[in-house]
């Protein structure tokens, strides 16, 4: 019996040393570090002392080696991530410029990661009380066809589906891209887009009417990621506004990952929606100030003490 | 009219910083460099003044770009390398041990270089004087059926083939290659395998026997590379041993293509082969004592200059 599982990459990241490094120029890059925003999700599980599992693939090679011991010594269930001796664990490079943008290359749709059997699922989806669908996962027809049979398979098993839209400009340009999401908005339970994700993906400019959309589809939550402005929790009733905490910006990479996990793993283990609002504010406050995708998230410990500190 | 043409991978490398750096630990990489066996032939070729042209692909993404640039500034002709927009341009991460040892992760059997099409090779091999195959790049049936069909297209017109057989333990690991890689043998007239390759190849540990099964198979000279110890060269009737260069090791991947390269250009361009093994000994020198693989490539001058400061 797990309670929160996932699916979808575990990679190997690259972080250009330099901000404003070209990833077409030769540089200094600091890595592998674990990542992959499934990965940093379960992770982020596993540390709030749920059962959390992931499924996956790697290669047979020092990455994939490196990503299952760092997640297993995490807490983190890796029976379910098998390894596939043809294929390459998924890596991928990133770039930081100081506006804010970042660059990336992925392999990630010719990692290992893509080659996922539904049958992997079959030993930890029993039971399950959360899965969690990361938009960064459905980078093919075949993953979108795993979370959507998955996300049925928990939700008539009596279990909860979160979603990370996680929209970038990769994800939308494939065709098709846009309906698949939408049909996943309607199996979600606990929504958690960032910035402007939920009017990308239900094509309405303002907030609350998105929101009311969302809702009429089956969403039950909506935990939105606003950065440093904050987050919203939205269930039908109240709308409710969180300002976050103030940090010292290091990697943004894995902060909402990290936000979304603390979110959905408290509220199974039965926190009310307000305070798992303000752990997961301090568990993306953290995140951020941490260099490394993984190395942001957090314990309990570490996100009761964050906040004893900012109180 | 292109004299010499080759095929393969074009791959943005990424190089552990310090010695016996593990890949499955943080650690800091340079890089990318312009790398692929093939990629390091062809630009050696071009930077010696033969027309010399690529068959490759790469993505839509910043290594691509930098490594199409960087051939063609090299007076390689780029036309046939295409871009694949779904896919991702290949890399490799290698580390070095103080014993000499490598360790490498590869993406190039699910990079963009594996989806190379036989009419990408259509505008280029009219008149083509030299084709090569690079071991490296026999990494899937598809690859090897190229390297075959194209092979006998240039025979078939007059042209030659040269052979760098590069057998690495992924290599020899993958079913059937050791029948594909004998096939080959038996259409290659430039043979340039190194250390134990031909030995194993073949199955014959006798240096001189194994030579002649390959001239038996049709191969009309050898240039036997053996690194420090420098290099044989066989043609059935004479044997004659050439001693390396004496440098200090910076770096040596790319060394045995550079050798070959320029080996088998100097020999497309009527050079005799005495003195096309003294100018191969000197790339091959050249290239190891420069970081990069793809930054051991030399001109004609520099090869002069560098074997007259040696007299």
């Amino acid at each position: 019996m797990t309670d929160i599982v996932t699916f979808g990459e575990v990679l190997a990241e690259f972080m250009a040393l330099e901000t404003n490094q070209s990833l077409g120029t030769a540089g200094r890059f600091a890595g592998p570090f674990p990542g992959g925003a499934p990965a940093i999700f379960i992770d982020q599980a596993a540390k709030l002392g749920s059962s959390a599992a992931m499924v996956s693939c790697v290669g047979d090679d020092a990455f994939g080696r490196m990503l299952v011991e760092r997640l297993a010594a995490d807490g983190v269930d890796t029976s379910a991530i098998t390894v596939r001796p043809e294929a390459t664990t998924a890596s991928a490079f990133v770039t930081y410029y100081d506006d804010g943008a970042r660059d990336f290359i992925f392999n990630i749709a010719n990692g290992a990661c893509a080659e996922i059997s539904p049958r992997q699922f079959d030993t930890v989806i029993r039971g399950c009380k959360l899965f969690h669908i990361a938009g960064t996962s459905l980078f093919s027809g075949h993953m979108i066809d795993l979370a959507r049979q998955t996300a049925d398979r928990v939700k008539a098993g009596g279990g909860r589906v979160s979603f990370d839209p996680n929209v970038r400009k990769e994800t939308l340009a494939r065709s098709g891209a846009r309906e698949a999401l939408t049909d996943l908005l309607s199996r979600t339970d606990i929504l958690l887009p960032s910035d402007s994700e939920l009017n990308v993906l239900v094509d309405i400019d303002d907030d609350e009417k998105a929101v009311e959309r969302a809702l009429a589809l089956g969403v039950s939550e909506i935990a939105w990621k606003n950065g440093k402005d904050g987050a919203r929790y939205y269930d039908g009733h109240n709308v409710s506004h969180y300002p976050s905490f103030e940090v010292d910006e290091v990697d943004p990479t894995g902060a909402g990952d990290s936000f979304g996990a603390t979110f959905c793993t408290l509220r199974t283990q039965g926190v009310a929606a307000e305070q798992a609002m303000r752990y997961a504010n301090a568990a993306g406050a953290t995140a951020v100030s941490r260099r490394g995708a993984m190395e942001g998230t957090s314990r309990r410990d570490e996100l009761d003490a964050f906040i004893a500190a900012r109180r």
